[in-house]
């Protein structure tokens, strides 16, 4: 854990090289149309292999019982107690479309909506426009003018965008305008602190200024709400904490923007895992700790798709190879979290991960599944607990206390 | 845990009596020459027929992942945080010979090393100078008085001894002026906080005293490194806190040491396992809790000799009927860390136990190895939260809170 006081005197520098695949949503749950977990009806005769020469076990996110979103789902598998270093919805957002975003920025998810002639909260997403226009409206935001900050507006998707407010004396302790139900007035920041009047002010200030211009635009999308008001934190350096130096390959600007946040170099502009793979081959001698994400097992588990899953979890598998044509010291494979396709849904359940390294011990199950891994060597650690295990194996690790 | 807020409500004192024997670095890992671990390997008909009718489990001594010292990996057992409660590398050493040191001491472990002209360290252990010169050496440094403190120079073994700091106003605040590098010059000691310059000048005028002394001296030894710089810690009492009257029988003056820091009486001059035996039988009726130590398995570990660890877990296994017939009401097995022959040093592997008690549930598995402790009643937990298991096995434990 990266908290750990003694950090500095236990890590040290090697040159051994570790890949930790982090394989979005990989958990699964038994699925009764079909007797099994995703990970039980997929064939995946490579990271059967591989399991059966790692130390297996399995990662709970956060703690029995606790869905994690991406944000505490990664955190922890990096060292970072999740709880304590809670990022902020807005913050994930803005990292997640790669938003330029500065230290001091407060940055808030919005949605359009739709008000009745009272005011009153009609529709959160008003019809859930489309993207087109989405980022129309979202431009003519990006005209408003506030007394004291900045104004920054992005678009995300659809209904969807990002605040971002640029300036001095900005704080992100200030409460949502958005109430999370139908049928009342959107609220007004208030401050949550003695330092946050200025920002709760500005914030007011700009969507009296933004339901003026919505107004006028005469559609669905008359109204806004933001919620999540946040700043960039500060984190613990993954690099210096850990004595790596880590590179995170991602497709998805979220992953990246995490690892960014954490202090780790990352590329951009990769479509899919073929590009992931090549950018890990071609940055091999330049980096020691490299972070490769695995996005399709989640979104068909969030589609509630059974089948889909099992394809993205078999297509996974065949990429297995190329890693270990690499060589890594330590190749992990692991999640931030289980997607069972039969929740369509983020869920609580412990993932499965393998450590394969010098150090590893035979796994007689010699299958890469939830039930198995639970037996295996490991067992069910925190997430959190799991980066000492993954630098021991290293050999990055020595030896704590005389 | 001897931290639980509630301690002195649920520990309560009773005429049952606990035998713990710690025997050292117990644990192992799979050995691919051997394709079994050193408990798998060895006939244990005692120890596993100890397990069939015992509650065994796997403690991990700190975290997932991290490797302990014997001071960490005892701390644990005895139910210490041993994050919390790190004892320093100077008092480990000083205990572990026996050394007189008193409360407000300042202890630090040394190396003779060898500087060349310009006083940049050529070898750290001054070409590995056996005992007799260690000795003769050590008896010049004991000569050098300091303005402030008295100065105790304590031999251990060839090039290393430990230095004793006595007077008023010490402080272990200071840091080390071993850089742990060749081909620098050894480090000047800084005060680490405010009451520390005195100890810090104490320390450099040591030095420098020192290198004139050793100049003399004409032979590779002509220089020393000081680090670790501790003072006797603070510890809860391990009698009170868990109302028990315990006694240490250890042969080697390390795990003594730690143990009469946490307040146990301590028998010394012990030179064997037999001797101990011995000890254990003489004085059963003075004390309720024995912690009693084992050697030879981490020495075997350390030395990557596989089949001599398996021969020091059989000798173990011999002396399992005469603890029995003294009939403890709780006989627990247990090790402060894994010494695995495949790695030579102590590793982060979690360490089987086994505890008997008329509350122990069968053990279907019927032996003590890594793999059927894991799968046990206990299953994995840490080291630190093994003491209260044990109490409550000896019904030694009332219910915490109406």
């Amino acid at each position: 854990m990266i908290d750990f006081p003694y950090i500095s005197n236990i890590c040290k520098s090697t040159n051994s090289k570790i890949v930790m695949l982090v394989a979005d949503g990989l958990g699964g749950m038994y699925h009764p149309d079909y007797a099994a977990t995703e990970l039980e009806a997929a064939k995946l005769p490579n990271l059967d292999k591989l399991a059966s020469v790692s130390s297996c076990g399995l990662s709970t996110p956060v703690l029995p019982g606790l869905t994690p979103g991406s944000g505490p789902g990664h955190m922890g598998l990096f060292g970072y107690d999740p709880v304590k270093y809670l990022l902020g919805r807005g913050i994930l957002e803005g990292i997640g479309i790669d938003a330029p975003i500065e230290r001091g920025d407060v940055v808030a998810r919005g949605n359009f909506c739709t008000l009745d002639d009272d005011m009153n909260i009609l529709d959160r997403r008003a019809g859930r426009i489309r993207t087109p226009e989405g980022v129309l409206l979202t431009n003519k935001l990006n005209a408003i003018q506030l007394n004291d900050f900045e104004v920054n507006v992005h678009h995300v998707m659809d209904y969807r965008f990002v605040l971002v407010l640029k300036g001095k004396g900005l704080s992100d302790a200030v409460t949502d305008t958005d109430p999370q139900i139908t049928g009342v007035n959107p609220l007004i920041s208030q401050p949550k602190s003695g330092n946050a009047d200025k920002t709760a002010n500005a914030i007011n200030e700009f969507v009296s200024k933004a339901n003026a211009l919505l107004k006028d635009n005469d559609g669905v999308a008359n109204g806004l709400l933001l919620r999540g008001f946040s700043s960039l934190p500060s984190l613990p350096d993954f690099n210096s904490s850990y004595k790596l130096k880590s590179l995170a390959i991602a497709s998805y600007p979220m992953y990246r923007g995490i690892a960014n946040l954490m202090g780790m170099d990352v590329i951009k502009g990769l479509k899919d895992f073929d590009e992931e793979i090549n950018a890990l081959k071609s940055n091999l001698s330049e980096y020691d700790f490299f972070f490769l994400h695995y996005k399709p097992a989640d979104s068909a588990g969030e589609d509630y798709n059974f089948k889909q899953k099992v394809k993205a979890l078999e297509d996974l598998d065949s990429y297995i190879d190329q890693i270990l044509d690499i060589n890594p010291d330590v190749l992990v494979v692991c999640g931030d979290h289980s997607t069972p396709s039969y929740m369509g849904s983020h869920s609580w359940h412990p993932v499965p991960f393998s450590i394969k390294s010098k150090y590893s011990q035979p796994n007689p199950s010699g299958v890469f599944t939830e039930a198995s891994c639970k037996k295996s060597e490991i067992g069910t650690i925190k997430a959190k607990e799991l980066m000492f295990t993954v630098l021991a194996h290293a050999g990055k690790l020595v030896k704590f206390g005389p």
